[in-house]
């Protein structure tokens, strides 16, 4: 249990519903401590609050619970569900959302030099399978003893995913919000593919603030030895260390254990004119 | 008493203003806990702020301290108060600013499916007098004691209405804080005027972040059967549950409370080209 | 010693980065209160969040400390430091940003009305000399005890920065971070200049949200009587005591102390179509 929770959500800031969401939370766990991830994912799209959400993650105390409110489907069929690992909780809709973070066995692997799964990958993207992993545990949220009354069936944020998240922060045992379930919804996680010739073809997943291109070929799928990075009708000889070394263009593996592509001093994204989903190729001098 | 503190403003995020209204607080009251509502109001949007409030204050504990910085009148002789209702108090400059919260007779009135007394309403426009309501008391902000200083003469945000409500959150008393007095400056609110033929006219109020067109008819303003919502020379049949259900354009019962036009995944008032004070019908079928 | 932490970066809102460093901070102290200042500093713009953080930190309580990320040479042989004066730490790169705070010999001088050393400004600018004023010391981070491990290239700010903040709220001391140093890099401070007529040319040090253009004059720069201010080839007659009094432009001592060029209920910014940098005269009538 942690008094801890994070929100991530494409409400904006502009409006007061972020606001709400934290009022209802306060006055379920006055104690509780709130932190904004981001409310600037753009509307309705869950991959990139999915990754946003897994650069997060790890970096929070064991405990906390993390609220992810991007629900094109709110007021549907579509499932809200609880999900508790060895190190944290998620809140959110059933729609993919947390694909990137129950990928992660375990939360340090998410860090830059640790080992991960991906680093076996040969060819195609494959989906793990249910049961889940050791140690999670995930329910459909469906005992309304914990939700805000009424319940508008445009706002689950504020009225069930708040609530939720409060009463869990209070220590109320996952068990408690619903039934057990045994599958999610997730979406294929983009992962490199190995060529023939050993070099590496990944994509662009996320684009950051400051345009740089963050891709998902992760440091320990990159060959040791001296790489060419061809991105654009570019190419990017060797891997620098950080933005300020290296020429106008760089890649180099930013603080998501991922290879990124940067422009010095300005947005890599608006030069090359490309986005997520973009082909990075990295191969052997 | 409460130790929960909200602000409301339009000073953006660029700027050190509400850091700085925060460090005040917190000087005083290191105890606080502040919640940003919004700081993105439109600049001097006075009707905007007080929309904006009254969709997040009934979702907080009883007790919450709701300070509002909408304020082009700083530095003249438009006063600064406090007010204090039987849920919530408020601190903010006397120009209107608190219109819909203190219109609202019980918090709990606000949410979906509540009683509320602009049910009755038959024809135009019509402003509650002083006296307060029962449990509404209302102070001029003179007591200097109480503030930061030196004052800047632009700045009461931060010299007079933060520490104000830190003061007030480690509970001085509201009489403390200067004089009674027993009328506010309030603006009409708008509300929908029905029609000889039972339809109703309604208009927009607030646009939100995803273009939803929110107007001033509620949901017991409705008139029970089949609708037809008119908006911008355009005919939509019928509520939707949810903005993932119904066609293109739909109307919805949203999460204020009040009847909404939105467009599926996309934003109304973009493609609809209307704004604040569009109008709306509503008739029946 | 304090639990208050403030965040200043050019990180803006979209991204987790923001949050990640506030993650790494409540795994260490939990008990810590976080205050964002501004995430919105333009890319790189080390000039603007060194004033930025002065306007902000002297409101806050004794013994905040006041993290600075805005960091173009991170992964370089930059230093990063933590400075600690009187009132208040600081940690930072060693980059320039704390050239506002550190002039300030006590923070009660920072507000309106107080004596300032620019008052006695004759010509042209001049930096102070190490070594540091009476109570101020400044430690290289050297001890990697304290940080956050692994510590990436790129992200200083979420395994140093923040990692040293948490520490520092909970009491270890400054010497225990790295090796005492005795001089920062600093940039020279605009401060106008006096002319032999006995007028002023200062200069637009930042801009607001607000287009309210803030120039290096202070108010205890300015001369006794009716003045002329010429900006952008108008003439604006006497000094007006809040935005709302006063013409179309207006002229007057804002909230940080200095004298700023407004426009009533717009941006002067926009009309006069001057930035950072823009000449501003002031001469007796």
């Amino acid at each position: 249990m942690s008094s801890l929770i994070t929100l991530t959500t494409d409400f904006g800031r502009l409006d007061g519903y972020v606001a709400a969401m934290k009022g209802v939370i306060l006055g379920i766990n006055p104690q509780a401590a709130i932190v904004d991830v981001s409310h600037e994912v753009a509307p309705q799209d869950i991959a990139g609050a999915a990754f946003l959400l897994c650069t997060v993650a790890p970096y929070f105390p064991v405990g906390a619970i993390h609220v992810v409110v991007v629900d094109p489907g709110v007021g549907t069929e579509r499932r809200a569900i609880a999900v508790s690992t060895p190190t944290a909780l998620f809140v959110a809709p059933d729609n993919g959302v947390l694909s990137y973070v129950l990928r992660l066995p375990h939360w340090g692997a998410a860090v830059p030099g640790a080992p991960h799964p991906s680093a076996a990958v040969s060819a195609p993207v494959e989906e793990e399978a249910a049961p889940f992993p050791g140690g999670i545990k995930a329910v459909r949220l469906t005992n309304s003893a914990y939700w805000r009354h009424p319940v508008s069936a445009t706002f689950h944020g504020r009225d069930i995913f708040a609530a939720i998240a409060a009463h869990l922060s209070r220590g109320v045992p996952i068990e408690e919000m619903g039934e057990p379930i045994s599958s999610l919804v997730t979406f294929p996680i983009p992962k490199p593919e190995r060529l023939p010739d050993g070099s590496l073809l990944g994509e662009v997943i996320y684009i950051d603030h400051f345009g740089n291109l963050i891709t998902d070929i992760r440091e320990s799928d990159l060959p040791r030895g001296e790489l060419v990075i061809e991105v654009a009708g570019r190419q990017i000889r060797g891997l620098s260390v950080s933005y300020a070394q290296g020429d106008d263009f760089l890649a180099l593996v930013g603080s998501s254990g991922r290879l990124e592509i940067a422009r010095r001093n300005g947005s890599a994204a608006e030069m090359l004119g490309i986005g997520v989903g973009g082909r990075v190729k990295v191969r052997m001098l």
